[in-house]
């Protein structure tokens, strides 16, 4: 059960959400910028950041909902997801410049002061842009707020992957800001 | 020296802000809302708890410019926010009802997962809504995310806290939103 008393039959971060619309707008429309909006990382990519970073979190949801964002938007599907979070260093499944981004994203995860030189100097030697750098940094440390919102509240969340499928669709096609509550 | 290319002499998470305006919108609505919109706690004792859990997070910037603003709209000024840094389950700079949301934010820094049914009961005993619950835990999220956006690029941070007395006068008169860059 959840810590307080969230509207019924919503998974995850949609409870606190519909609970709370003022915050969820400004929340929703940072999703849409920084995962769908302008970028030379592809919606896959940034998604896929996004749920690798929520599995180091240990938040179920996160990782769920936005792996199967990555996986259909990603050739390669799941087994990409997957094979990031058993190999991140080594995996063949992304490019060298994705492992190191997603090299980054885990330092982030540990803390802003991890982020090394050093790791930060092999993204960009395997061709990452600063923006590109600068996104990583913000799409991890963004999911170390939402993976924290929905697991500070026990939010409850669907235990399969089948379970996503619907809101997937629904996401990669219309985006965050347009069926998610947002400020009345 | 910062990790990327940030325009100059913009201290903290003004660099990265002024980098990436398309973000930085919806990361300053986020602000203005859930620290400075409607809400039965004060604006100060939210900026208290956004101060406490950046410390927790060592981030300088963060902690020190949201002390500022903490200071600056708390009767007891500088000395509260030391007081809780210094003694947080038991000073009694703030209430009983703070102490125990204050609490809760440690335990949301730690992890989503480690905010215990007890936590949340002691601050019910203390008076705490569930909406107070809710943004208390999603201000000690949101600074999860700042205080690693600010550190994960390696910014740069004014050292004394005077240095921050302008921009608490700006923010805490005018808001996140007012003169903060915003997207084009």
């Amino acid at each position: 059960m959840a810590h307080i008393d969230l509207p019924e039959g919503l998974p995850g971060i949609l409870g606190p959400m519909a609970f709370r619309p003022e915050t969820a707008g400004p929340l929703n429309e940072l999703a849409e910028v920084l995962l769908r909006g302008d970028s030379t990382l592809s919606r896959g990519e940034r998604e896929l950041i996004a749920s690798y970073v929520s599995r180091l979190n240990d938040c179920h949801f996160c990782h769920t909902s936005h792996g199967a964002f990555a996986a259909r938007q990603l050739e390669g599907g799941w087994e990409v997801v997957d094979d990031v979070v058993a190999a991140p260093t080594t995996t063949d499944a992304v490019s060298p410049k994705m492992r190191a981004l997603l090299g980054i994203a885990a330092l982030v995860q540990r803390g802003g002061a991890c982020v090394s030189e050093e790791a930060v100097r092999s993204a960009r030697e395997e061709g990452a842009s600063d923006v590109e750098i600068h996104d990583t940094v913000l799409i991890a440390a963004a999911f170390c707020m939402f993976n924290r919102y929905v697991d500070g509240l026990a939010t409850w969340a669907p235990a399969d992957r089948a379970d996503y499928e619907d809101s997937a669709a629904m996401v990669t096609e219309h985006g965050y800001t347009a069926a998610a509550p947002g400020p009345a």
